[in-house]
């Protein structure tokens, strides 16, 4: 979902972009006039995010999936492991991505708890000699979130926050690196945005990676090697507009409280539906939810879709329903699918 | 540069595509919409480049770069190398990425002649131990072309089509692998088409791949393992569309042709102009050119942007003039370009 200003500015400029009497979908990546679209959309980007100049920014194409490869390809070594906590589906892919290519471990697991908790962290097992530690702040299918940044002091952090980059705070020097898919907050799909610090940069020894693989050329090259995805950028530039004109990441988060707590507290208060996500491992963004009789969910997507409450079919892995409450949904989105779910709850209530 | 109807139609339904309510820059890649245009995507791209049912097609994120270090890394067991046919910038790139991933020798080399020519057959080195023949049909830079497909019984054949496809006909049998970055024909940047023989892609044995950059896992989830660049691939169909609507590939080829004789023969009648590629070797799409009194080019390319004649300048690695015809630009652009070119010639003559 995209805010709509967002897209209609999109379509007004869509024929003649900045008076170049072209379109965005046809500017050349060299030009003087994509190349200060990229300038100030970093800018904008550290801004918001108030990322120190120790740390560098890419603008990467292609899925973020991409990265549970190129992390362990690019950091670590033939001597080194690193860590992995896996508590959804995404950071077991990225596990299992990395133990295929080199060596990783599970640091802690909850998929024995069906992926619904965040393990107790004094039976975390984070190897001082680990070469990083993996984790997923929030993880979209079971709807799950870590409470707390698990920081060790010797290992840097990566985070996977495709789902909740500018959704919540950061405080970057946390972090040995940050990736995301622009899907959910920052742009349309095809981009992929990655900080790192310089420190990790500069940890990369392997010299036979290929050369788009490799950070440290797109780092070199400003993200400008080989063409990168100029309209996602460009849509990019236009969110991070819209994000501080938002009141920045803080004011959104506070709506992002309060939109979820909204629906939490419906669930919770109704014997109709129900989440078994721990209160304290809720996420923010991704409300995942079940009715007390399963075979009503498909009707519930259905007329839901009627009233223009779209998206709301679980994920296949999880099943159920799942509310997604990205920045872009505004809180009355949320008023009106209360309401839905509070009409539909007493129509089938006996 | 695109068709103007194609943006036009972009631009009326950004805000609602199909009338799902939903911005196509929104859609989810698993709703039955989107799985519908893919599959009407590559049905349509199989009739118009004539594709067997033994070829498999990719749409993968990214851009065309990444296929420079993907194919060696799925093609090439330890034992074997490749064989490349250097032509230009492009062709160089990729054969110098294949030899710093796993071995692969230059077979022909046009780069002492300043690849202005492609070098005689007679003398290229392709042994029959070979694991591929790669090639650059079109290298954009200097703007020169292979006169003749480079097909050898015994070798899959490899090309970079990123400029040239959908620009002529091509026999698909002649290749094992074909693909092309979205930008020139079918899209906006930021989608790579990947076109594969099924025995190619049969012989990828290397089970060590990352994920993303081994073929088998785009083939066998129909490219949608991770979340494709929709957008791009939305935009891709409608120019399928439009390549249908203008008569198909062979009808381009024709207009490609007249397009470029016209600029190529004003070129070689005038004293002010000249082109320095072969003949033979001379680019469809890429016309490259320089005056007499070189001082000049600046002045050109900026007073050409006045009258909306842009993108001349030539490529940075090359310097000089270019003119790029690829499908969307109209022989009216070509006429008046060689309108603006014999005026310019009269002012600055003396």
């Amino acid at each position: 979902m995209l805010p709509e200003p967002i897209l209609r500015d999109v379509q007004h400029e869509l024929l003649d972009w900045q008076g170049t009497g072209m379109s965005i979908l046809e500017i050349g990546h060299r030009t003087p006039e994509f190349m200060q679209l990229m300038a100030q959309l970093e800018h904008k980007l550290r801004i918001l995010l108030n990322i120190p100049s120790s740390y560098h920014v890419m603008f990467l194409g292609g899925a973020a999936r991409t990265q549970f490869g190129m992390l362990p390809q690019n950091l670590l070594t033939h001597h080194q492991q690193a860590a992995y906590l896996v508590t959804g589906l995404w950071s077991k892919m990225a596990f299992e991505e990395a133990q295929k290519i080199k060596k990783a471990y599970c640091a802690a697991s909850s998929e024995n708890d069906g992926f619904v908790t965040i393990p107790d962290r004094s039976h975390w097992q984070v190897d001082k000699q680990a070469a990083y530690l993996y984790y997923t702040p929030n993880e979209t299918v079971n709807g799950v979130r870590f409470p707390q940044v698990p920081v060790y002091p010797d290992t840097p952090l990566i985070a996977d926050m495709t789902s909740c980059l500018f959704s919540e705070p950061i405080n970057i020097e946390d972090y040995g690196v940050i990736f995301a898919g622009a899907q959910k907050n920052i742009a349309n799909a095809g981009l992929t945005l990655v900080i790192m610090r310089d420190e990790v940069l500069q940890s990369i020894k392997n010299n036979t990676l290929p050369t788009m693989m490799d950070y440290r050329t797109h780092v070199q090259n400003k993200s400008l090697y080989a063409t990168p995805p100029t309209f996602n950028c460009y849509l990019a530039l236009k969110m991070m507009d819209w994000i501080e004109e938002q009141g920045g990441v803080e004011k959104l988060y506070r709506l992002n409280c309060k939109k979820s707590a909204m629906l939490y507290d419906f669930i919770d208060a109704s014997p109709f539906y129900e989440c078994n996500v721990k209160p304290d491992a809720r996420s923010l963004v991704n409300v995942c939810f079940r009715m007390n009789a399963s075979q009503l969910e498909e009707r519930f997507v259905e007329k839901a879709k009627k009233v223009g409450l779209v998206a709301l079919k679980g994920h296949r892995m999880a099943g159920g329903l799942r509310a997604s409450l990205y920045n872009s949904m505004p809180v009355e989105g949320v008023v009106r699918l209360v309401q839905f779910m509070e009409d539909f709850a007493q129509e089938n209530c006996k």
